[in-house]
């Protein structure tokens, strides 16, 4: 079946404390024996592939430019898209469950792909989203510290599996 | 230059208020001799290109899927993407100014990628967004009605032209 | 149904017999009626997409980057994909039928892709293909001028709708 | 720096012949402690990576459709694009160089996208190419055994990391 593979979003200009949590994320991911797919390049996406590597995790880094040293040095496995932000949407297929931490516009558009491909997303400090329109709240689970982001992660995919 | 490109956005299924508001947007483009991007489907897409062809408008969709015959009728040019969601990248990329009708998270998807790129998104009943980590409002400029809509797309256009 | 659209590559350097046939390739399928779909920058796309417009045709450029003023100046339609060389393979999705004029490595990977896809080529001194390991050959069909080039165009178009 | 990655390219339906020496390729290339990316199916591209993974090596999978389980059973880190052939230039620009056994017109994409890059192609019974317009002849070295190809390959990415 291969690795099971946790998304980690987020941007990459982040203050220290979204930085911290990322980290913290990378490191829970790769404790669990889970590889990180992520953006591949500064900010939230080193901190998680930072935190990954430091438990020994794998780390899959989806790059938009043509240009493999884009990549941040925590990325294992550089795969060098060349589709600019068309990235993101092969970041979250290729990802099990989604975990998002912070994030500006970029993040915004792979929560909102996870989620039309019926996806979990679970968040760490990120959107808030609301619909003009009357319809449900999209199922984006907020929780408040990276051990139960990554906790409930490895459960959805161990139910999916 | 072209044409003047106004991409509109919302989804395959809606309900028969945002289909008229959605074929309103397509008349009001047409007469300012301007050309209508879609994702080229059903529902909103399907509205926005009926409403520019009854004015005489030029209409493209892009096609997610490898079927040109999945356009709807109302599509003059279908390009043919094979790409599925990795094609709303492409939609926002190609239109000057993005007008909102409704939507779902695909629609909310191609909002988060164009005011990525910087380019103005004006909504008509569509999703309404909030940051958690205290950052300023996103540029989505709502409005009331259809001929707003357009007028204030046109607008943009020629001032960035 | 929307336009009869002819996909027409090679490469942005050519030489002046080259961009000759492809300016005459671009007349012919605009007297005839059809759209012109090319890669939208200089060389064989800008003769092809020139040729198109003196005679009232109708162009249709799919621009690798994001900038759609990279587009030669008789692209009507920019189709701004950002997508790099990955946009080789929505030029032939949308193409009809596919025209090769001359063309260096980035032709030869939309000869394969359209190949692939079971679409007819036609060459006007283009690649020859031979594979090393004892299967057909591959169904590229070499002509020795534009008219005829264009009228096999248009027979396979009509065959096929 | 991350994984030393080869390509390999090759068709999903391919001989005994061919497949055999996919997956000594496949061997070859573990053992020297390289990654293999290919496009993750059957044939050619779950030979190379049975070959690898007997040796203990990693396989990366990058998968045209939105279904990891597309993937073979031989590929631990399915990369799913959900861009059909938009993959085929995804892959080789992940690759540090790349090895084609065999092919069909989706391998001869991959050749002619990698060349166009700059990247060198190692050609076991695949393709010859011809230009028709006098020019020099593709750098495609054809090779004749799975232990010279997997040898050069190696040597190549060394002069360029």
């Amino acid at each position: 079946m291969g690795f099971k593979i946790v998304g980690v979003i987020g941007s990459s200009k982040a203050d220290p404390d979204l930085l911290a949590l990322a980290e913290e994320v990378g490191a829970e991911i790769a404790k669990r024996g889970a590889a990180v797919v992520c953006g591949g390049l500064t900010g939230v996406m080193e901190a998680v592939c930072k935190g990954a590597r430091k438990e020994g995790g794998l780390t899959i880094g989806i790059i938009p430019s043509d240009n493999r040293n884009d990549a941040n040095p925590y990325v294992q496995i550089p795969i060098v898209t060349g589709m600019g932000m068309g990235r993101n949407v092969m970041l979250v297929k290729t990802a099990d469950v989604v975990i998002a931490v912070g994030g500006e516009f970029g993040t915004l558009s792979e929560i909102a792909h996870a989620l039309n491909l019926g996806k979990t997303v679970i968040g760490l400090r990120t959107w808030k989203l609301e619909k003009a329109h009357n319809r449900a709240i999209p199922d984006l689970i907020e929780v408040d510290n990276p051990k139960k982001a990554v906790d409930l992660a490895l459960s959805v995919i161990s139910a999916k599996r």
